[in-house]
């Protein structure tokens, strides 16, 4: 029998080997297979072709990544070492130049090895090793703390709605916003979760009803255009997505397609939760539309994936990747330092100060 | 230069060649090809691999089938000839067995054949050709007339949005929810008109942007999950969808979808406007509760039109082909008989007063 994906972590350090290991992506859904990867080439392109993907989940990759780099660096000599270090660094942040976690997770790494100067290169090593896995560490106990406030909000066989992949394969494990329903699953409360498709890329379909199937969950999967046919037959009784930006007033940027879910949860009275670290949260947006919205290429929705084109050659295309769910029609955002609610102004402050950050 | 859609009709007969010329739908959109059909077996094999589809379309071309088989029944004496002619309606009708258009169509002109009993068989010939292009013609007048009525909704420079394929394609000319932007273009409107793909079988992609593109109107494809962005960037003025079926109270049911289009228009304060024939409104249904929802196959969603499965193999699906969009959120429904709005279960009862049914 198939093992389930809580029997993994997305990615983990194999000491032994001195191996990044992780779940190829790239061969979901057909199939999983584990990866070792152990110099930071390999790494580098696991990052670049998306073997692994999803902010945190880079972040921890590229953490590790810079132990075994820093492992694998043959210099005796402190400052040597430390400048072949860097370099290493700012090979890993060119595999996806877009991605913030990735240089916050190695300009972090390089910050403990800096802070271990003057005691030797074994000595930085293994600060560098323990500084990655509490990394890799800190990503897990915030999804554990997510899901675990996001379990008092559902209750015994609710019915369950996610959109895109903010699932355990974006992180080291849990995920954030199927945080709750893994929780749930391992503590029997029988939820039937609804995962939309997610056009164009496919990421629900390819990545989160793969992810819950995997972990035994009853998973049903639809196209986007019919979550307000199962809201309206009374099968969902809570919504809950991930984010990429929370502005200060709570307006949250995630995957296109979630504000729409969030406008049919609000017109079917249908609670609708946005899963964010306090790493989302960005102070210094006052606002979604201070929030830049990425758009992508015509190709995602006129051929990619198909075996023949699906529209007319030379047809406009509107892709934008991501859009802005008013704080309005937010019923809560939950993160690792509890549950923020109207107005988020507030809330969102309260939550920053008890995350000292 | 390509011609316009608008220099064709979808179907029509060319009495010369004693043939029904069809757009062949299945080459959409890479290749727009007209098809001469001559027998009754290739007008039955256009109708059941889906060369010609839309509800009014089917039963035009069944109608011109039952005139082209009348043409080719070497029967001199009358009882024959229709007995002949019975023949060839069971036939057609076994087409596409639940096309109710496709029934009411070929019943109608074996009635007309019937009236001119006792005239001989050349007469009756010659009845069935009038009655067949009556059919497509009284087609064509009604998608006019829900064009004129739809385009006093509306002002120029207006963008507006559409939901699947209610256009020329699915009718003898200008389509339903289509109408109003084919004669705003006629007469110089310049809309901007934002088509949803409409997931899983994509028709607005394949069939309502290409026909909309070939007319030469300014359209945009997205995917159906972008529509609440594309409403929210003020891009959209009105939306425009058709209908398989109203209810008598409005309520009215569509491709999957259409629902959550209207409730994401009434949270943007943006008018929807549901183009419907008379014909489609079902006064024997008290409301959308009454009508049954047709559940397709799961590969749908899964892996049709894809390379590859696109989900983990067994993952359950729902895949409903139709939702129902509640009356409260019509802002108005727009027939050949003028524009019904709130209370609908008295304003379609004078539309179907004005209609004579």
């Amino acid at each position: 029998m198939e093992k389930s994906i809580l029997d993994y972590e997305t990615l983990a350090l194999d000491e032994k080997e001195r191996a990044l290991v992780i779940i190829d992506q790239t061969k979901l859904p057909g199939r999983t297979e584990l990866i070792h990867l152990k110099t930071q080439e390999e790494i580098w392109d696991a990052i670049r072709k998306l073997k692994v993907r999803g902010a945190p989940a880079i972040g921890d990759a590229a953490a590790i990544g810079m132990y075994l780099a820093a492992l694998n660096i043959d210099e005796a000599e402190e400052a040597a070492f430390l400048q072949r270090l860097h370099e290493a660094k700012e090979y890993l942040d060119s595999s996806r130049p877009t991605a913030v976690n990735l240089m916050w997770a190695t300009a972090r790494m390089e910050r403990a090895a800096q802070g271990a100067k003057g005691q030797g290169v074994a000595k930085i090593r293994e600060v560098l090793r323990l500084e990655a896995l509490r990394i890799k560490q800190e990503d897990i106990d915030i999804c554990e703390k997510i899901g675990e406030y996001g379990l008092t909000l559902v209750k015994k066989g609710d019915g369950l709605l996610t959109h895109c992949n903010a699932g355990q394969l974006a992180t080291a494990k849990y995920g954030t916003a199927t945080a709750p329903m893994y929780l749930g699953q391992k503590r029997g409360y029988g939820f039937k979760v609804f995962c939309d498709e997610t056009r164009p890329l496919l990421q629900g379909a390819r990545l989160t009803a793969y992810e819950l199937q995997s972990a035994g969950l009853d998973v049903t999967l639809i196209c986007d255009n019919m979550a307000s046919s199962v809201m309206k037959n009374g099968w969902v009784q809570a919504v809950f997505v991930g984010c990429d930006r929370v502005a200060a007033n709570g307006d949250a940027a995630n995957k296109i397609g979630t504000s729409g879910v969030a406008i049919l949860a609000k017109h079917y009275g249908i609670p609708f939760y946005v899963c964010a670290p306090t790493s989302t949260i960005d102070f210094d947006r006052k606002t979604g539309a201070d929030i830049p919205i990425e758009e992508r290429a015509p190709e995602e929705v006129t051929e990619m994936w198909y075996r023949e084109r699906m529209a007319p050659a030379g047809v406009k295309v509107y892709n934008p990747a991501f859009d802005v769910t008013d704080a309005s029609i937010i019923t809560a955002i939950v993160t690792e330092h509890g549950i923020a609610r109207a107005p988020y102004g507030e809330s969102l402050q309260a939550i920053r100060e008890k995350s000292g950050r």
